[in-house]
């Protein structure tokens, strides 16, 4: 039976980036999660006594053995208003910056602090779906474990490699060094994005800043090109998400152009 | 002075869309918010006793007038975690369908039952951005004047043309008639988004689903054409903001390289 204990570092682990890091663990909460979760890393699983488990649900928790624990008590380790009574929690995943760098002429998102758990989730699922080969992350963006970021990757978490850099301007230099050529996104970009050519040999990088604030000058100064997405009307400048996506797919257009 | 009930009447209007729509009004908070608001649709403004304010707001102010309210009563009438101590109370935008079709070849944005209010107001933000002409929602969507879709336009909420539709079937045949050509956005497309030619004359006309269910068969049938956004690994679909965009930057390239 789940003891109290259990219930306190459940809901620790949902809100503490620390905690989790400390354990080395992370919360992954609906059927989704659940279903697309490498079996190898799922430490337990706990199971609403409402939970109505489909076909394949039954079949994976055949495996991967559960706990039932009654509504209430699902609802104080669930960190969602609306729970749908599946939670795993997950040994965290472990990457080097070979994994991302396996493929020939990879391309890489560098993310410098960004700072919204919906829009790391979101150029996560996005970038699966446009063929980005790993993401990195500057030691100032908001933790990938965090429950909203899991939430919006929609399983892409468990695919998509990745790493935290307590230095990203030495990883950028790192990497230019193996042949990437990077290119920031920046509102004073001397080109517009589409007229820069993503399918070159030697891989590239999209340097995307911090949602307020954009890239620091520093790290922009890294970048070969810097390059700006056209804007009509007033607008200022676009969600750090979708400004991230346009890029992604503007490189994979040219790429299956290309190919 | 603010009385109990004007209170009430603003914390109402933040959650109901019914009441909202009933009394005319919209409620729009922030600096930036304030300071795009067009002044002749201003009809209060209130401001917390601890808000520190700007020489463009301060100048601003002078012309619309406040009305100073305590920190704890602000708190009372915010949508917003962390208020920034300003809030408008607006009148509605009304907009014809002539309004949205003023330009040649203009380019819409078709919204079915479009049910996150962040989606929305990401979409708007993004389609001023992308020289879209206007936005047309069906009855189902979410209500456009809801804070979190206000919060995420931006402003363009402002500028953006739109209009609500009981008819969504209907108005699209209305402007097929007009000679614009519809593209629905379908997981089992014919044609890559990137393949169809978007700037020809005529106007065209995204089609964009519910965030779960995507169009319904009945209005995925009425576009000339069905487009799909490929997909790499396990990528299911993509979340409806960042189609919406990736769409509509695509169209944006495809005219400036024609211009």
């Amino acid at each position: 039976m789940i003891t109290n204990k259990q219930i306190k570092e459940l809901a620790t682990w949902n809100r503490k980036a620390k905690a989790r890091r400390e354990d080395g663990v992370f919360l992954a909460e609906g059927t989704k999660m659940f279903l697309e979760a490498p079996i190898n890393r799922i430490r337990k699983v706990f199971v609403s006594e409402s939970f109505f488990a489909t076909e394949a649900c039954r079949e994976k928790l055949n495996k991967t053995g559960f706990e039932t624990v009654p509504g209430y008590v699902f609802e104080k380790i669930s960190d969602t208003m609306t729970p749908q009574g599946i939670l795993c929690v997950m040994e965290r995943m472990d990457y080097t910056l070979e994994n991302l760098l396996k493929k020939e002429n990879p391309t890489l998102m560098l993310l410098e602090d960004i700072q919204d758990p919906g829009n790391l989730g979101t150029i996560m699922r996005t970038g699966e779906g446009a063929g980005i080969d790993g993401i990195i992350l500057s030691k100032g963006c908001v933790d990938i474990y965090n429950p909203k970021t899991i939430r919006s990757t929609m399983g892409s978490l468990y695919r998509m490699p990745f790493l935290y850099t307590d230095e990203l301007k030495e990883t950028i230099i790192y990497l230019k060094e193996k042949g990437i050529r990077f290119y920031a996104a920046h509102l004073n970009g001397a080109v517009f994005y589409d007229e820069a050519d993503y399918s070159a040999d030697g891989g590239i990088g999209f340097l995307i800043g911090n949602e307020g604030n954009g890239l620091t000058d520093e790290t922009a100064a890294l970048a070969d090109t810097c390059i700006k997405i056209p804007m009509e009307g007033q607008v200022e400048s676009l969600n750090a998400a979708i400004a991230a996506s346009v890029l992604m797919y503007e490189a994979y257009r040219q790429k299956r152009r290309k190919a």
